[in-house]
């Protein structure tokens, strides 16, 4: 009988970040009581099965009024279909709609899941091993991890609570380029990132844009949160601000409709050149990676969200306002319980202006080992700081989630971290 | 404003053959009303938009009827979910029922197609540059495209009238090693291969999977058209030959089913062992890549087959009685025109017992020009067989698909070819 040798399977599946994603999994399924500020799914009570087919039959519609006949549309919704997707028309809209971002519908690439997006991004832009990506760290790590899968290196830059310094961004990328390689794009998450709640402040954008055309570097927003912020000022994004072309958008519909659709999208407006002078659109270019990755996303997913996005009138953030609010509460529940179980100066934490996180700085080593500590003798779960660094870091914070509780959970989850903390410094 | 330079992008973006594809698809899109013995996309007519509603119905009466309640429904059709997917289960008795083939629901992955199952496949297989992967030659593009997204080295072996000869793969192999390589997998499409339509003889099957002991290779089995014979001898798939777990099983249901869902599958039931003696199945090992390529395959996706398989007993082979029909009448019908139209003893083609395909070998360049001189003037469309050779050949061999279109005009088209043809020589 075959016996694989896990060493010689590529590293992205022995790396250690897998193997900790996997331990906070494992643990999770042994102490299924254990609040979870772990978890950073979406909360999964604001829509029923039902929606499912209600949105299915609303795209059907949409397209029948549109005038396809019967076999246009059994084609769109069952055949294979353009690679690049059917709702390119609709999520422009969106994007003018939510973001005032304005992009020709032909730029928008529907992927199956915004991780997708991330693959076909940094493959395409990154052809041999001198072609790095800069990455805000600490680092989401489906971002990482779509960069081991490829064996793109990730540089990372050191995020501050404005989120980066565009100095910082261009002194990497020069060094970068001093070392014999080419730093081809920056990963930013522009609102409430996941892991750190940081958003980047106004200017920062400004400045990042500016630090990429000076170093001649593309910028990937990854924009899963923007529409969660704990009010209602909303900082533009990078792509709205971006005259020039130097962003790529990456957007997800997991929190603003659910995850199981499996339906994000790229912006990629860049104009290609080739040798012979040809003119062509990123988003163009790119589909050939994207068809020899998933050929094209489930167009009976896309019609889900095609459905949502004609019943809402294509603005997602209208049609949020109960999970927005939902959402705030968390936050706020969350804030209002580390000032209520956390007396300790030593002990200290950010404040996100939104979405779905926030990191606590702790005076212990916040490992593998705590966390089962953790998770077993105080019923609570949540995710060390280290697994979003890349060479080390973050030894010292947690990771602090509340988007998949309520303000009871929320509160008891982290009187219950308090008590492991005292225990533990005890 | 941004000017990306195209040939910066990744080799994948600018790789002939993928501007090979786009040529097909623009001929194609320029001369609609030319019949296509190109496509090899599957007739669309056996269902009706309002199945996917049905089948999704149909999963959901499933669950539920399984004791879950509406939350544990919602999570499974709403929410992220496992990695691997919900319908291992199902899957395996599936195979069971129509293959014979019996594995462990657990060594299934579910995939966002099939096309996905050969990325992470081949991903986790070949760790560095000196893994290189085996393929029948003709290769179907999106395996060998697979590949140069992963910057994976694909390796050519010659198919014969029987499929390969085991030991040219022997050969082949041993010469891989001798020059520092190390051959990891043997791809083959064991039924009716696209492009050549060929099937591997049962001795030939054999043989492979002795030559893969012998070699220490493991062998991926492509099996979407297996269904589609045109009797019902059905020769014993690798997989279920395989006492040793040497073959990781592909599959798809965009030929049995619909390719809407863009659902695939992968068995891989291989034990990996670690250095520190700990044991998994290769299907949880890759599920580690498959997290960072899709995280998972769109569940409602999944719910969709889930309830395609529920309604059919398992059975895709006896709920595919009507599509084996049509496609067993449409490859006559090509083979009967091919007869009828081409009497000249030098044009010779193959007699494939089944599938989608057959391949012509014509006295003429079959390249992008005659295909457009086919397209404009005589409104037939083909696939060069020069796009499946990783290294030249095929110059004279065109692909004819006869599995979207009705006898009557394959009738049509294939005597449109053989004027065109007529009028080329003379």
């Amino acid at each position: 009988m075959v016996e694989l040798v896990r060493e010689a399977l590529h590293t992205s599946v022995t790396d250690p970040v897998s193997a900790s994603m996997n331990f906070l999994n494992e643990v999770a399924g042994r102490f299924p009581d254990a609040i979870s500020l772990a978890a950073g799914r979406p909360y999964d009570a604001f829509y029923t099965v039902e929606d499912v087919e209600r949105y299915l039959a609303a795209y059907v519609s949409y397209l029948r009024a549109r005038g396809l006949g019967e076999a246009r549309v059994r084609q769109a919704i069952l055949q294979y279909g353009r690679t690049n997707g059917l709702l390119g028309d609709m999520i422009a809209r969106m994007l003018e709609l939510d973001e005032g971002i304005r992009v020709p519908p032909e730029s928008v690439m529907v992927t199956s899941g915004c991780q997708e997006a991330m693959i076909v991004a940094l493959r395409g832009l990154c052809a041999g091993p001198e072609d790095v990506v800069l990455a805000a760290e600490p680092c989401y790590v489906g971002l990482t991890g779509a960069a081991r899968v490829l064996g793109v290196t990730v540089v990372p830059v050191p995020e501050t609570a404005a989120g980066l310094r565009p100095e910082t961004v261009a002194r990497v990328a020069r060094d970068l380029r001093a070392s014999g390689r080419t730093p081809r794009a920056l990963y930013v998450v522009s609102n409430f990132a996941n892991p750190s709640g940081v958003s980047l402040a106004a200017d920062v954008r400004r400045g990042l844009i500016e630090v990429a055309a000076d170093q001649d570097l593309l910028i990937l927003e990854d924009d899963p949160y923007g529409l969660f912020g704990l009010d209602d000022l909303h900082i533009p994004t990078l792509k709205s601000l971006d005259t020039d072309q130097r962003v790529i958008y990456l957007g997800s519909f997991a929190k603003s409709v659910f995850p199981g659709a499996r339906v994000g999208f790229m912006v990629a407006d860049q104009v290609v050149v080739s040798a012979a002078g040809h003119r062509s659109l990123l988003a163009d270019e790119l589909s050939t990676i994207k068809s020899m990755v998933t050929v094209n996303t489930s167009p009976i997913a896309q019609a889900v969200i095609g459905g949502v996005l004609v019943s809402c009138g294509y603005s997602l953030r209208a049609a949020n306002r109960e999970k927005i609010e939902f959402y705030r509460r968390n936050l706020r529940a969350l804030l209002a319980a580390l000032e209520r179980h956390f007396g300790d100066p030593a002990i200290t934490w950010n404040s996100p202006s939104g979405g779905f996180f926030a990191v606590m700085d702790v005076p212990v080593r916040a490992d593998e080992k705590l966390l089962e500590l953790s998770a077993r003798d105080y019923g609570v779960l949540w995710t060390p700081m280290s697994f979003f660094y890349l060479n080390g870091g973050g030894a010292h914070a947690i990771r602090l989630s509340c988007s998949a509780l309520v303000p009871d959970q929320i509160d008891e989850g982290v009187r219950r971290l308090a008590t492991l903390i005292t225990d533990v410094r005890s």
